[in-house]
This record gives C-alpha cells, sequence and structure tokens, in this order.
C-alpha cells in the first residue's frame, strides 16, 4: 500500500477471481465458463469490428441493445449494457445504495457483493441462508434495505421460484430488489417479465456463461426506464465508453444465434444431470443445481482434500474457504468427456484414500 | 430518475461524449479517433483470440503487461491496465482523493474530471489557465491536493516541458500528481521516466490515439509499484476482469508493430502542420498544439456558427459551451485528404458570411 491510498479503503478485501492458470493442461472447471467455443457469428461479428477500432464505441450501444430488447421482450430503454456483470452490479451498489441505506444479500452467494459493499462504504447484512442451503425468502420481505439475491445463487445452483421473487419484490415497494440472474438459462424461470409490473426490480444477466463470452466481457441490467436512466446517469460518469465494438459485435452475432446458446445450454444440463447421477453413486452429497455447476461434498474426504487431489490430477474446481461451505467445492459443468475425467479422478482420489 | 436514486448523485452532472453519427457520410473530426486503421497485426490478434471468448480473460494482463513494461522501459509491477485511460482515471480520483482530501486542475482541460471528482465525492479546486491558454505551473507547486494535468492539454494541445512536469512532482512530495498523457504521441516528452525517482507520480496513456484502437478501450498508468498495488486494490474490488480477451491481444498486436504507430503519428504530425498553416491563411487563431488535434478560433465568426456551418457541410468537429473557450473548435486531424476538405468548407463558410 502506498502512503497516499485514501483511508476509506483501509478496510477493503478485493474480491479474489478464481485461478486462470495459463497452463492450458488443466481441465479447467473452477470459473464456470462454457465448454463450448462462442457461436460463429459472435466470433465472425467480433472479427469484423476488429478493423475499425480507430473508432470510438458507441456508447449507447444502440443496434445491440435494440436486438438485447427484441429478444427479452423489453424496451431498448429498459435495458443497460456493461462491461460483464460486475459493472452492473456495482453500478447498482453505487446507485441505489448508500451510508443511509444499506444492502441485503444471504451469507453464502457471489462473494463479489460484501466487496462491492466495502468499495461503496454501504453498511450490508449478510442473511444466513437456511441449514439446507436454501433461501428463506421470509428473511427479505418487507426488508429496508438494497436486496441483492443470486438467481440460481452460486455457490449452490440452488434456485428460487419466480413465485417467491416476486413476493419478495412485492413486499419491498421501497427499495431496488436485485435479481442477478447469471445462470438463468440453465434452469431456473427469469424475473424478467416482472420489470413491466414492478418498478423497484433490477435484473441482471451476462453473456459469459450461457453464451460462452466470459472473454468478451458483457452484461447487462434490465429494469423500468427510470431506474436505467440512473445506471446511465453512473456510466456516464464513470465510462461512457464501457464496452468496446469488438464485444458490441459479438454480443449482436450471439443474439442472431440463439439456438446455439440453446443447443449449448441444453448439453450443458445434460452433462449436469449425468455428473450429478453419477457423483451420487460415489457417495457425494449435492445441493439441487440449477446452473452450470455442481456444489458437492463427499461425507469421507474433506472439500479442501478433494480440491488439492484434483488439481493435482490437472482438474481445477473451486474451493471457498467459509466454513459453512468449507466441505464443498463447486464443480462447474463442462463437456460429456470432461465430466467422465473429473469422475474417473474422483474415484480413484476416493479409492486411494 | 427513479425515486430509489441515492441522494449522493443529486448534483452529478454525467459526462457527455462528443457526437458518434451512425451517419457515415459525415468526416469526423470531433473526437480525436485516428483517421488510419489499428496495426494489421492487433487486427490479427484481436480476430484469433474472438475464437476463445468461453473463457476469462487473465485478470492480470501478464503477456500485455510484459509486452508493454517493455515498451516503456518500466517493471510490469508498475503498470495497470485498464478499459481506457478514463477507468485508470476514475481509479486514481477513487485511490487518491476523497472528502477530505480534494483535486486540482485546469479550469480548461479534459472535461470528464469534474465528473471523476463529483462522482466520487472529491472536492476539486479548477485552477484558471493563463490568458494565453497555458498552465501557469506555479499555481500547482506545494499544492496539498491530488493533481490531474493533461499533458498535453485538452483541447488546448499546448504541452508542458519535462522539466516543468518535474518542478511540480518534486514541489508536492505528499500528494499524487496524475499526468494524463492521452496525447502524448503526437508531440511532447513523456513523464513516463520520472517515475522510478518520484513515488508520487503516476502518468496515464491510451491505445485509443496514436495506437488507433479507441474501438478497442485499453488504457493504462503507470508508476511506482506501491501506487499500482493501490489502484490493482481498487480494481480487484471493483471489476477484476476489466479488459476482455479481443482487446488485451490487440494491445499485444499493436505493440508489436510499433512502426506502424510512429509513421501514423508523423503523418499526423505532417497534417496538423499543414493544417494550421492553411487555417492561419484564412485568418484563423491557433494554439501551438502537441496533439492530434488543433484549438482554433477566428476573429470574424463565433465557434458555435463555425462548428454548425461545418456540420451543415457534413464535417464534425468539437465546440464546447464553456465561456472562456466558446469562441474556438477543437479540430481532430484527419488524413491530409479530410484536412483538405476541412479547409475547403471553411473558406467557403467565411466567402459566404
Amino acid at each position: 500500500m502506498s502512503r497516499f491510498f485514501s483511508s476509506k479503503y483501509k478496510n477493503l478485501t478485493p474480491y479474489v477471481p478464481g485461478e486462470q492458470p495459463k497452463d492450458t493442461q488443466f481441465i479447467k472447471l473452477n470459473t464456470n465458463e462454457s465448454p463450448y467455443p462462442p457461436s460463429e457469428n459472435a466470433v465472425r461479428f467480433a472479427s469484423c469490428a476488429a478493423g475499425g477500432l480507430n473508432l470510438y464505441p458507441d456508447p449507447t450501444c444502440s443496434d445491440l441493445n435494440a436486438a438485447l430488447a427484441e429478444y427479452l421482450g423489453v424496451s431498448a430503454d429498459e435495458i443497460l449494457l456493461t462491461n460483464g456483470s460486475d459493472e452492473i452490479l456495482n453500478f447498482a451498489f453505487m446507485a441505489f445504495c448508500d451510508e443511509n441505506h444499506g444492502a441485503a444479500f444471504p451469507d453464502i452467494t457471489y462473494g463479489f457483493y460484501p466487496v462491492f459493499a466495502q468499495l461503496n462504504n454501504v453498511p450490508y447484512t449478510e442473511i444466513p441462508l437456511k441449514e439446507d442451503f436454501s433461501i428463506n425468502t421470509d428473511d427479505y420481505k418487507g426488508l429496508n434495505k438494497t436486496i441483492f439475491i443470486a438467481n440460481p445463487n452460486a455457490p449452490t445452483g440452488i434456485a428460487l421460484s419466480l413465485n417467491e421473487i416476486e413476493k419478495i419484490v412485492k413486499s419491498c415497494p421501497d427499495n431496488i430488489v436485485v435479481i442477478d440472474e447469471a445462470y438463468i438459462d440453465f434452469g431456473g424461470t427469469s424475473a424478467v417479465p416482472l420489470i413491466k409490473k414492478y418498478d423497484n426490480l433490477l435484473v441482471t444477466q451476462t453473456f459469459s456463461k450461457s453464451r460462452s463470452m466470459a472473454g468478451a466481457r458483457l452484461g447487462f441490467g434490465v429494469g423500468c426506464k427510470e431506474i436505467i436512466e440512473d445506471l446511465n446517469t453512473v456510466k456516464y460518469s464513470t465510462n461512457p465508453y464501457n464496452i468496446n465494438n469488438m464485444t458490441m459485435a459479438a454480443g449482436l452475432g450471439s443474439l442472431r444465434d440463439n439456438k446455439y446458446t440453446e443447443d449449448n445450454c441444453k448439453k450443458i444440463k445434460e452433462n449436469r444431470e449425468f455428473a450429478s447421477k453419477e457423483l451420487k453413486a460415489l457417495g457425494f452429497e449435492l445441493t439441487a443445481s440449477s446452473a452450470n455447476f455442481i456444489f458437492a461434498k463427499h461425507p469421507e474426504m474433506s472439500g479442501k482434500k478433494i480440491y488439492s487431489s484434483l488439481k493435482e490430477k490437472n482438474i481445477l474446481v473451486r474451493h471457498f474457504d467459509n466454513s459453512r461451505i468449507s466441505d464443498y467445492n463447486r464443480i462447474t459443468i463442462g463437456t460429456r468427456k470432461q465430466m467422465k475425467a473429473l469422475i474417473s479422478a474422483l474415484k480413484s482420489i476416493l479409492e486411494e484414500n
């Protein structure tokens, strides 16, 4: 730390992203990336855009915004595109929380929420999940805080029904409820249609997972136009050209090839069912995941041990030190072949034990 | 504005980017873009990277960082790459200013500084330029504030010498001095070598202008490693994957083709001299620009009138409403052909007057 660093950040603990080894020999099941390449359309559009990099991007992202609005069944002014969904989440913390108006989210969820809260000097409450890692929706009803709920939740993969989400949103008319749907395309029901009914709902999504575009950084928020207007005020005061030409083009390419995304999601769900069944046969206990990952523990081996044994066998999964979930590992769903390699590695790890 | 918007932003006035018309019939001399395409190397590298978008980018940008460090003659841990240089500037406002430690910058400079200050609740002082629009360096010496100086300054194009910059940095040992060198490759002398000598200096640059990569969004800061560490704390608490795969690749491609950038800068400088001479012949008064733009006024026609008359002729330049400079227009240096079209348009506008 330099002697110039503002004291407001003295307790700030940055987010730690999952390992990104340069060594490609790893089977990478640790950061919930898609095992499938992006749509050829996305690649082609992005390559085309690279030739025109000398010009600034359109800060309004109008073409992509229009295409996405059509896909989601909302208006273009009900969407804000961002540099990954981390950016829209940070914008939401900036716009709808402050030192006098705190945030609330589950104690076990996306690890970036407390970091955003600290960064923005926002007091926050971490509401414990139930023993089975499900969200007790009653804890959020009528809460006078800005609420952040990942649905499906990470790293558990457990989804709330649309009905349960709506009850929370309805019960907090004077507070923004952010539903972070990074994993919605792998299960669960999106709350996007509810934005027409509730002016306090912001739904965030990403092109990173189901659209195989983690490397492009493209996320977005959907909400009533006044909410989007506020988020635009923040964007135009932070980084008006937040999305580069190539990413914008790739997003448009992907939206013109939705069948490819649907097919990939179908394959991921099939691989998830396959892996779940095989893991259970090995004695693993799993949460009911609606995401592109599995959250699993084994009664006979610690989560840390499983993580490090897999790493020795060149398979990366994600282990969290948080004591409530330290028995578990979050395992991204890969190709069928990768899932078979995982199962076979786990089998021999358990046998060696 | 929604009823949920934090009151801390009630006076926030977002930055207004230059017009980005979709209509390509315009000769676009309004946002200081390069008239030349990016290096073929940059395009090829970016296109290659598009195929692997399903994986997250390397959050440490290690390859690009190493290449840039070599080019600049600094260490990799003395650089932080960002999503455009707006991001590094915002990070600097976040890290090195707060409500108890304000910022200072010229009254006429990059219009984003006051926005960043407002966004981050940082009190700021706008120090008037001299009558001739040059910076009075004495105003900054020993100032107990975080100082932001664009060198060359925008929209005037006037550069300070390295000696003058050093005097400011040296006189404020307990304050960060940020030298924003977005336009340094078109004239002026970079302060980057001074980071080895002063632990309170942060130099920011961009790939947008001289490297023809405005559409890629790639900027960076250079400073001693403690400063970069602080900025990394902010980055990893904001958006760890702030730079996408394609932009990272394009940056690397550009750095492997520095000759192309140098040649383009040479052409821009020649076109600047050409345009300056022609404008003077038409009666325009110009500041001495070391940037890829010219700042010009005509004694017989208002800046606003010149701006709108040019727009009618499909030439876009940038006019600022700020009263001290409302007589002027900032005109980006384009190709020789574009400069000739500009001169000829101005000639007929003045004749019609």
